[in-house]
């Protein structure tokens, strides 16, 4: 281990009576700063402060004048909504001035918002949809047990409410298989939820049983009595053996203002002025104290010293049947090859989604995350968190389970790659429930996100590598069938591009689709064409961003007639795209024809379901002619 | 209770010696029918084959030639992938015939699709999406305890990798809250999921711990021993006191056949003919036993018998502040007076949703989902499937937990409703994790959806009533602050409509918005209008069915110009509908302004979060004068 290298000395132990003091001060300030705001939530902050004051002061190894040094311990508030004490501890250590605090919090501009976010720099993940902490948590535990191999500890505050989400119980269950000791949950057992009382109030042993089944090791406490926290948050700290710790502490919901103690009523309401002073007053008043708890064994940033190598991706030949899935897998592992910080996660489908040639290749770097969508897109996000560039695939219907983790993702700004394989009613005999067909719609409603749906294996290879480095949330949507190979690895596929694949001078309709109806839209133009029909055809490979230009030069050279084909819903996906490309553009006299899945399908045959839907090329060539009105 | 008057004589109990000779005619037809098809899962089937044959056979209830008898037990495959079991079942008790099994599985046009979907008559609610099921059962053993009060039991077949799914201990949890000692979970053990071993294997009793720690009472089996399995059933059918059951099973994949008994890589695979061929002669050959089962108690559909009285809607009067969020609770607390069989779920946020009238004034039909979205939407799934008429609530953002349910409820063709609360930036300090910014492209995406987005009191009052009688996924998007009332209860808002609030026959410009931006768009209009700029808005209060016919009228008066506005992503809400409607329509010379919020927002006030985004009435006004060349 190398030195400390902080310019603050190594703080002498705090004693447990100034904890004590420091946990006074942590309500005074949750109370002022939501009462000043007028919102927020001090009861939730209030009783966990005793927790949270040991743990700052004697526990969390954390440079606070470098957030980003990899050798900190983590600390998440999976419980967001105590964000007053979370912001209270930036005080305490002195990250955080009174005046922030009194009038930044919950104010417009200002970084301590309503929940944390990361445009905190001691923030990892975005917290606030309840039950997500936990998961993120155990990526970024994964990361530092088996990818960072740092001695770094991740702390997540959950609330009791909380425990209710399933994601909490896919989260333990994860974090025990992959033996997450470096991993302490601290479940605040105040007792009381929003609207009332919790399923399970403070029956400790209910939820040590929950948790022990699931593999943990439960420690259960007072959490208001200052030896036994601290005992807790030195044996949780030291490692579980091979578990996981969950510390289940009993508390008091407004714990220190007897006026509130333990009542309903009082969940997510600041304290009026006056009730606020009285608070204060029965708290022992302001107080300042500045506090630095242990530093990390260590400093530096050594995991960031992996360095890439040249990309070869796969080639495919023209002509030659590669389905766009398998490619995935292809350049997925190339990439593998060259950048060692791409890791790999899917949710018990890889041979599937063709992850597992990624998982042969370096298992270190892959994590099955078993059928658990939720935790599977939660543990990118906290290994996205530790700088890993994460990939997650499954079925693009099943990436529907975690779309407030997705949702919540980009809120936490962090940089993931989501990969759908067997979209739209393409996939035949398994049926709807197995069909992704609203996946476009989801990923694009998404802030800030990317959205590709590739035809070919060549431009799925491109566009594997494209994601490696794009910022945010990423997806891509691949396809259960093999198709030909159109392109040469020569050619290129900007995100925000297109291809045209059949242009003419001439062109009296434009055909647009994307992933397998490209080929249906092929097939219609060569029918088209054998009546001396000229049909412009776009593969639009790039959903999100669009390509605006190509798309609106080619409905102005074919007279705002165009057939857009997609094997989705009709709403939100390239249908939506385009269209509001075009009206965004002015083109004049649009003719669309939007083709895409109106009726709910069945099983059947790739061409029976394509047929059935109306997005094959029969289709198209029949509403290309309609446009043009030769039907 | 009364008499039974099946058709069918009631059966004398059918021997263990025959249910094992039909568990092998399961597993052959199984087989079978995969083999025909060139597609499904035999082997996960054969697992559950003795089961299934002993619960068919001694111990499900069922009048299978009157489906819709209310005291019917339920079945569900929770493992929707081992369909050629469910329809193998369906051949044995003689409502399929062995043609159907062999020339219609998972073919174009057919019923036996390739996962269950209730186009079946014997089917409640569609599976194929892991650990929807045994949460869907939840539901339909909560009507059956609380509402319909009939004897009826839920058997739920799950897969042991679907145990995996947060959602299933979402299930668990509230199984046990409600105390539905008429559900009975079998678990098929059999150690392998699509790709390799489970994460617990054949650890029957880390799954027992997990169980039990959850409240339900666990029995640990071997799922080839006929008598266990019978002692099992029975044990589990008389109740388990006040708990639920769950039977784990420990079984063989592809049981019954030598060749791939325990072995990996055979999920999902039918087998060659030839494989086939043995695998038939291994399991003695072909089988034709008709076999019935035990009737219900008794027969008849008491539970429909619940008579509707008049509706008195709440009123308003017009220019008070009321929020929707807050009319909805009004006028679901109505609905409950009229309508014996509406029944209202929420997510721990009843007292922000407002479904807390509703709750204390028919506390018989309000159930407690606590913070469980999936659970949440399930349980309305399974209520659904009983016929009554869930209205479920939670904040529109955390809905997104629940897609891939919402998803699926579509494909269950069940009638439910939906309403999201704190829609887009409206809501201010609590900052992005609470903002439904993604709800409208998500909810507008499900297949046959109804999506709306009322802007005052008397409009949501209104459209919660139509909610009650409409088929499908319905959703709501509610507002937090408070607005005035804009129309009088005299006045209609039919789905699929809107209402015009400005209008002259010079309007040169309209203004679209929805819920909270309508009071932009008329702010805006009243800034113009002091210019002499006439605007036309209108509340686009429709968003799926949109009012077509309205934005066309009004784009075509206004010169194709028109501003839209919204408090959601740019993606897949308002925008993306007129949009597609207008270029639907053919309007001329469109040219759009779209404000939408675009950027990741924070905290702040409602309207610094609306100028930020730019859907306020200065950027309105603004967009509109740009329109019209005079900015």
């Amino acid at each position: 281990m190398g030195t400390v290298k902080s310019k603050h000395p190594p703080s002498t132990m705090i004693d447990l009576a100034k904890a004590g003091e420091l946990a006074k001060q942590l309500r005074v300030d949750s109370i002022r700063a939501s009462t000043s705001a007028g919102s927020g939530h001090p009861t939730s902050s209030m009783s966990a402060a005793d927790i949270l004051a040991v743990l700052v002061a004697r526990h969390l190894r954390y440079n606070w004048d470098q957030p980003h040094d990899d050798f900190n311990d983590h600390l998440i508030f999976s419980k967001g909504h105590a964000s007053p004490l979370l912001y209270s501890i930036y005080k305490a250590v002195g990250v955080v001035d009174d005046k922030e605090l009194m009038t930044g919090y919950r104010r417009f501009g200002c970084r301590l918002q309503g929940h944390p976010t990361p445009i905190l720099p001691w923030v990892d993940v975005a917290t606030g949809s309840l039950g997500q902490g936990l998961p993120d948590g155990v990526g970024v535990a994964l990361a530092g047990k088996y990818l960072d191999k740092l001695p770094y500890r991740v702390w997540v505050l959950c609330g009791d409410s909380e425990m209710a989400e399933g994601a909490i119980w896919e989260a333990l269950d994860k974090a025990s298989h992959y033996q997450l000791s470096n991993l302490i949950a601290i479940v605040d057992i105040n007792r009381l939820g929003q609207r009332g009382a919790t399923e399970l109030g403070w029956d400790i042993e209910a939820y040590a049983h929950r948790v022990e089944a699931f593999g943990a090791r439960a420690v259960n406490i007072d959490g208001h009595d200052l030896e036994q926290i601290d005992q807790a948050l030195a044996s949780a700290g030291n490692g579980g053996g091979s578990k996981p710790t969950v510390i289940l502490a009993r508390t008091v919901k407004g714990s220190g203002f007897s006026e509130v103690e333990d009542r309903e009523d009082w969940h997510g309401k600041p304290f009026p002025a006056d009730m606020a002073a009285r608070a204060v007053a029965e708290l022992g008043g302001e107080r300042n104290l500045v506090v630095r708890g242990p530093m990390p064994p260590s400093s530096g940033n050594p995991s960031a010293s992996k360095e890439r190598s040249t990309l070869k991706l796969p080639t495919y030949k023209i002509g030659d049947k590669v389905a766009t899935r398998k490619a995935y897998g292809h350049a997925l592992t190339a990439l593998g090859a060259s950048h060692p910080r791409v890791v790999a996660l899917d949710g018990e489908v890889s041979n599937s989604t063709y992850a597992d040639e990624f998982a042969k290749a370096y298992p270190d770097r892959y994590f099955e995350m078993y059928i658990a969508e939720q935790q599977l897109v939660a543990s990118a996000v906290g290994l996205a968190a530790r700088h890993y560039v994460p990939f997650v695939s499954t079925f693009a219907a099943f990436l529907t389970r975690a779309y407030d983790f997705i949702r919540m993702a980009a809120i936490s700004q962090v940089d993931i790659r989501l990969v759908g394989s067997h979209g739209g009613v393409e996939i035949g005999a398994d049926g709807p429930s197995q069909m992704g067909l609203e996946d476009l719609a989801m990923m694009r409603a998404v802030q800030g996100s990317t959205v590709l749906y590739p035809s070919d294996a060549t431009s799925t290879a491109f566009l594997v590598a494209a994601m490696a480095d794009r910022s945010g949330v990423n997806y891509m949507r691949t396809t259960r069938g093999a198709y030909r190979v159109l392109y040469n690895h020569a050619q290129t596929f900007p995100v925000g591009g297109s291809k045209t694949l059949r242009s003419t001078p001439n062109d009296s309709v434009t055909l647009i689709g994307a992933g397998v109806t490209v080929y249906e839209c092929i097939a219609a133009a060569d029918r088209l064409a054998q009546d001396g029909i000229q049909a412009r055809v776009i593969d639009l490979y790039s959903i999100k961003p669009v390509d605006a230009a190509a798309v609106s030069a080619a409905a102005n050279t074919t007279q705002g007639r165009l057939v857009l084909v997609e094997d989705h819903h009709p709403e939100g996906g390239l249908g939506s795209t385009v269209i509001e490309a075009l009206v965004s553009a002015r083109v004049p006299s649009l003719q669309i024809a939007h083709l895409s899945v109106r009726e709910l399908p069945g099983s059947g045959t790739t061409s029976e379901l394509l047929g059935a839907a109306g997005i094959d090329a029969q289709h198209i060539e029949s509403a290309a002619r309609g446009l043009l009105g030769l039907r």
